[in-house]
């Protein structure tokens, strides 16, 4: 070989002294027989020439060699040296496609994500070191497939005070927010042999996505004057409903309703699925308690702490009848699936008083903001019927038949992103006449961009009328 | 109704004063509601008369039982006053079978954990102070399905520079652990038409449930004196293998088997699963390098954080070829499934430096177990010939055969877990002769047991021939 090995040593960027030699020996030349530098084939030198060449012992030479073979880039054989290894791959093909940066709203006011800069990291951070300084180790290892006993237990007390769940924490499951126990729940319908799941005409497309990937076929119900009506589930099966507050039209499924669905699922051995996604965050009166209050052997409630707190903490809990329960463990493969330290966190956080605390300084903000937004739009859109505003973290605006996609527009030209009604929130088999609307997470901005935000939405609901706001046509929609 | 209301009222523990007087109404009606007391049909007296029994405004009454009849728990009807629903479920049925509390054994040296004693609390909660602390609010939010850039990145570089991985931090995805990883790629499997799996003749049945119960059929690999033989895997679908360090068995894959897999596996477009539970944890030479960088595209490697920190962190990594990563990514529903202030912290534990420092501080501690166990039974055991000790945290015992299961009971008489191999560890399929051996993984106990898990295995191990120890028959298995 011509090639003198010293220059190639010196290429490889060697530093020949130090502990740390054999190492980078091997790292380097692994790297040249990766880069297509030391082609297949290849016949190294020996180790003693190679040894001489770089002025190093040469056993350390012939390890690198060594943990090279084992890896499978050089071959070593009687007679024939140490080789570059056939088949080894091209260079790399360098990242593949890499996502296109989207270039973020100046303003977002789409639903579904809370205030991220009030999460409260102090106090979550004081509750972490508290819950990790506290905790056993043998927290640390694979726990309970249902999750910590900590945090179900607190969460038990919390649903049964705050939200009337009737909560065990035995039948208590924590999961990585509504999507992940919706999932889990699939596995658990499937098997009993469910193949359609009643949901309502308004809600949200992922969790309709994630029904039909898993091979459930989504029936939407009627909508009408008074919201949902669940009377067309006949049972068995699953029915999928938000009670509280229905997402994300944000009236609470009518009393006779309640009673009815419960009923006709204890009657007929279905199961009611109750997303209780912000059942916190009620203005005006206190909050409707929960559905599964009424029947716990036959509602399954999901709670999550992703409006409550943040979605990146990828907690929630679903409070399950006791076999589901099993159910529910065994579809999550026996095992826990959600972090031991943040579960604990979580835990530490509710008993300390510091969930309390925050729901309620976070009610308090939402609540402004709700009031602010309601007070703009009546300065500056009065036409607009704003409803679903006694809940929550987002509002409809109703706006005249026709306008949804053109004021979606007008809105992005301010910069602001908002989502219409119709493509995200309607079921496609809805046969409810499609309203045109926004829906307004008033939740999302952070405080120093929510006056933005709220001028820009004003903005693009006054782009018709020369400005002068968007007139209704008829009197049945004011 | 000649029910006393006041004395009622004060049944239900009522503090008839504060602002919190309406909602301990609601509360204490809707569970003498629930517990039966009222039981359905039971007409309420009118908000008035209630109100002058309980001494508190009328209103308040109202309000409560508005409350109420929004939950359903009571009915309202023009005329006939209000009236506790209809259908009211029994009072709650108790919380169902307890499970019975295993009781823990004295001594553990089952295999899986690590000495979650030695978890780096305080490292840990200081990285989590600065993670937190660095983070941008939309952190917090929904996040890339793909888990945080900070982690991608951090772990691209580690694992590149660690284990001779070739990492691009956008085909890396974080997962909740090796077993949440192997799902997902289930589901990509089974999406590719993919029916059977080859795996390990030896490796852990939990593994092998998960992939059956993904609709994998799992076909062993011949096991021999050099260890498994991949030769039997022709391709495509997929082959599972622990290259770095077989599990338990301990050796690594020979470095021809390693070539040969992965040049069968970029013939037939078949996809290689490089299990690297343990990689960090080698002992006597350099790691094993990941069978991943001789092939990106046709290799999955998959790494865990629970080995090296802890299983109750529930991280994982996977290091994908391109097309693969989008297909897990679809299969994790298109959402981040971990939660982000363990990642965040994870990507700061790393590039500060301190998860090499653990690493290399648990590497030692675990070298010194390992040396204390070997040398224990060359004492106190010197017949029998311990294996596959080299790396990780767990060593193999080869038992004289027919004795597996006596040793086993045995331990469980001196309080100690130890599993034997058969069970858990050989394939129901494997056509390899079953060996008699025990599974000791010797970083499970924290170290105030350590050295009493020792004594009683010795003591296991000696309780034949007089208690002179175990001797093996015949030379081949010396």
């Amino acid at each position: 070989m011509a090639r003198s090995w010293a220059t190639f040593g010196v290429d490889l960027h060697l530093e020949p002294t130090g502990p740390q030699l054999r190492r980078g020996l091997t790292d380097a030349l692994r790297e040249a027989v990766r880069s297509g530098r030391l082609p297949s084939g290849t016949r190294l030198p020996s180790s003693r020439s190679l040894a001489v060449d770089l002025g190093i012992a040469r056993n350390t030479v012939a390890d690198a060699y060594a943990d090279l073979v084992a890896e499978g880039w050089l071959t070593a054989r009687q007679g024939s040296g140490t080789r570059v290894a056939e088949g080894r791959v091209a260079p790399p093909s360098g990242a593949g496609p890499r996502r296109p940066e989207r270039r973020a709203p100046a303003y977002d006011l789409r639903p579904g994500t809370p205030d991220l800069a009030s999460f409260p990291r102090a106090e979550w951070l004081r509750a972490a070191r508290r819950a990790l300084t506290d905790a056993p180790s043998d927290a640390l290892g694979y726990g309970d497939p249902r999750g910590r006993v900590e945090l179900r237990t607190a969460l038990a007390g919390y649903l049964s005070r705050a939200r009337g769940v009737r909560a065990d924490p035995e039948h208590l499951v924590i999961c990585g927010g509504f999507a992940h126990g919706l999932k889990l729940l699939t596995t658990v319908l499937r098997a009993r042999g469910t193949r359609t799941i009643a949901v309502e005409s308004y809600g949200l497309d992922e969790h309709w996505r994630l029904l039909a990937a898993a091979g459930l076929r989504t029936v939407p119900l009627p909508f009408d004057a008074l919201g949902t009506d669940p009377g067309e589930w006949k049972g068995p099966g699953a029915v999928l409903l938000a009670p509280a507050h229905q997402f994300p039209m944000g009236a609470p499924l009518h009393p006779d309703r309640r009673a009815a669905v419960v009923n006709r699922a204890r009657h007929t051995g279905g199961l009611v699925l109750e997303d209780d996604y912000d059942g916190e965050f009620r203005y005006d009166r206190q909050p409707v308690g929960a559905l599964q209050g009424l029947d716990p052997d036959h509602v399954v409630y999901l709670g999550t702490a992703s409006k409550s707190l943040a979605p990146g903490l990828r907690l929630g809990w679903m409070v399950l009848p006791p076999g589901v329960a099993q159910e529910v463990t065994a579809a999550k493969g026996g095992v826990d699936t959600s972090g031991v330290l943040d579960q604990l966190t979580l835990a530490e956080f509710i008993t300390s008083g510091a969930y309390d605390r925050h729901v309620r300084a976070a009610r308090l903000r939402y609540r402004r903001r709700r009031d602010a937004l309601v007070a703009a739009l009546a300065a500056r859109a009065p036409a607009i019927r704003v409803t679903g505003i006694a809940a929550g973290l987002h509002a409809v605006l109703r706006l005249p038949p026709g306008m949804e996609e053109a004021v979606v527009r007008a809105a992005a030209g301010q910069g602001l992103a908002v989502d219409g009604l119709v493509p995200r929130y309607r079921h496609p088999d809805a046969v409810t006449e499609p309203l045109d609307a926004l829906v307004v997470g008033y939740g999302t901005p952070p405080d120093h961009a929510w006056s933005g935000a709220l001028d820009a939405l004003s903005r693009a609901l006054s782009f018709g009328e020369n400005g002068s706001g968007i007139s209704f046509p008829g009197p049945d929609l004011g």
